[in-house]
């Protein structure tokens, strides 16, 4: 599968490492690991260029009565009532243990006794086996490992408890407890018909129900690790970046709107971690043609209305503070991003929805459209992508009254795990 | 759908209700609600005939220190390990509100605040399809609305943490809220692959990962509608039998092992409620000749190795007290049932592997079998399932490592939600 390794062939510097040939990542000598300060959401607690009423109210909105419905198609009651509704588990989880933000600023600890010594599941190999067969069964869409990478790790934590009004946050080490070896990546998919609906509060709901079900997953998961008497920690924003984990794991490759498009989901599934001393065996990075494609295509960056998506080639060059310096990629402008998320009230997220890959592939057409798209052929899958699948919106009111909800009823497809 | 109500006929005393007619049940003058202290259970923990150290341990087998994994395939260290990492998110949800047991002895109280007053979302048509919506997207695999019933709210509760040693369990009032007028049945499938494994601890990740589901499910949809300004409780096992509200649901038919046999997934399937006050349309029951076919088949009660499950006809008379009295029913013997569970130190559902309807019905062949075990040539539709649907065992060995866990790169089949 690795057919364009020449190109990314890069002086080797003291930030290089061997798994960098095989995802293509370029990273410099300049290269600094992210503070989770910088990314939008925190940056919007703290730094007057985020800071803004309409932040505020765009985080208080996922409590009910601060909702501030309205009247348009997709913003009104019925639309946050189940947006917030499924991000419910997510907030609850998220305060099992006073004093933290579980999976969004602390690993999560909700875990029972496991066992006292290191069970033998086999060679690293058969492990690894083990491991997936369980993370699969316990909600994960997609599961990879990769080998441990502190590039990965946040250079500094963020806590907003211990935030002062008007400071700067003071810095906090990561807390990722030293030896893990290894980090198990999970990913589970959005709803396809929540995803349609995008932009509005209820396509937000997509996100919620990925959030709700990941904390259960990977909780779940370091929770069998214990069981067999290894080390686990669950993460979700905690910890660092969950894109470049899902790439060295080979869930799929990395895209012009800065996401990993899977072969299975395109853009629109969510990335977990469970970090672990157990000894397993890494997965490969995967290439089916997906630069070559993003190369051509430009759908994400001409839709995204605040236009905070790469038109053009990779570069080294950062947008602002919330982007990691010294790696070479399609970067897109975290400050426009956010700012057009306050401005609507809720997430965005039209650059899943207009990728072409935004598909479910359980279908023959599927997927032959994803093995035209990496091949040579990749202009002609474009254009029947334009001329055939429709990736236009889809109106709140078809969410709620014209689909059939119920349409397994007597004809149900079902994943069997 | 409906082709045997004469033979369900019977004399309107205090404890018939309309929905009797359609669901076939027939209730007796004599009929009392049952009292959650005399499930099997509860009765491990107070009634001599019960008590038991291997029941002791059978409990304690749930915290990995205490899991006793011994040699035998499927009762490993590695399927204890999966088993209790499956139940792991429900054991955490549960203990979330200090001195509760949340969705075994008590509803769920983890709640924020909804919105203050009541939302209108239509008729009571609409607003069944609303909720039901909103049900299969935050988790359910089929959803159901009955009107509330009291018949099928515990007469007394049982609190474990009330409990004195040698003595019986004092009453505690029903505390479900009073007003309700609707509930809404949820159900989740059990992973098939696992099933196919019972008996063996490993097997009993099926039900932990149900039951870990259903929590978040029904938290989630009591949540959404406390959004919409209703009254809602999230319900498991506390509050009152599941049973007979997914049967008045109309999501399947009673059967011969004392479950529910559904269109979509036999009988290998868990479910939940929630209560509400808000105004919906209830469904109607639904018949697609399980009754019937029951009673011909008899692999249930043929391969349950207790002999608990019932041979013979519906009948009236409890086998002892963990039967509700003044049914007339296919009645298990919850006492023979149970001491299987604590002899093999894990749960078993035998019952639900060998059942004909065990099957996925995502093919032509599993839908078009459903039509001839509904119809007048059932008889050749059992003689078809013991000719080509094995149901016997898979040894634990298999689920580790001859299924491909992760089968779905490249070929998936996903629910289009």
């Amino acid at each position: 599968m690795k057919t364009e390794q020449a190109e990314n062939v890069q002086e080797p510097n003291r930030n290089f490492r061997a798994i960098d040939s095989a995802t293509g990542f370029r990273i410099s000598d300049d290269f600094e690991r992210f503070s989770q300060k910088n990314d939008a959401f925190s940056r919007s607690t703290w730094d007057p260029v985020l800071q803004s009423k309409k932040a505020t109210n765009f985080f208080q909105a996922y409590l009910m009565p601060h909702s501030k419905p309205r009247k348009g198609e997709g913003y009104q009651h019925l639309d946050y009532a189940l947006r917030n509704a499924a991000w419910h588990m997510a907030t609850t989880i998220r305060q099992i243990a006073p004093g933290r933000g579980e999976g969004f600023q602390d690993y999560f600890t909700a875990h029972e006794e496991g066992w006292n010594e290191e069970v033998d599941v086999g060679n690293p190999e058969q492990a690894s086996k083990v491991v997936k067969n369980a993370a699969i069964m316990l909600g994960a869409d997609l599961v990879g490992v990769a080998e441990y990478d502190e590039r990965w790790t946040y250079q500094e934590r963020f806590r907003r408890s211990t935030l002062k009004p008007g400071q700067i946050p003071t810095a906090e080490a990561p807390d990722l407890p030293e030896g893990m070896t290894h980090c198990i990546v999970l990913g589970s998919q959005m709803p396809l018909s929540l995803n349609r609906t995008v932009p509005s509060a209820l396509s937000g709901g997509a996100s919620g129900i990925g959030y709700s079900q990941d904390a259960s997953t990977c909780i779940s998961l370091a929770q069998f690790i214990r069981n067999l008497g290894y080390e686990a920690y669950a993460s979700m924003n905690d910890t660092g970046p969950s894109i470049p984990y899902a790439v060295q794991a080979g869930l799929g490759e990395y895209s012009r709107a800065g996401l990993v498009i899977t072969p299975e989901f395109g853009s629109r599934l969510r990335f977990t971690r469970v970090f672990t001393n157990m000894p397993l065996q890494a997965d490969q990075p995967i290439e089916f043609g997906v630069k070559k494609f993003c190369e051509l295509c430009r759908k994400c960056s001409n839709e995204c209305p605040p236009q905070a998506i790469a038109k053009g080639d990779a570069v080294s060059e950062p947008h602002n503070t919330s982007n990691t310096k010294g790696i070479t990629k399609w970067t897109t402008n975290a400050e426009k991003c956010f700012k057009f998320w306050c401005s609507q009230n809720t997430e965005c997220s039209i650059c899943i929805r207009v990728c072409p890959y935004n598909r479910t592939f359980n279908n023959i057409f599927d997927r032959a459209w994803r093995r035209l798209a990496g091949s040579p052929l990749r202009r002609l899958a474009l254009w029947l992508d334009d001329k055939f699948n429709s990736h236009t919106a889809k109106k709140a009111g078809w969410w709620w009254k014209e689909r059939n909800a119920n349409k397994q009823r007597y004809s149900s497809i079902t994943i069997e795990k």
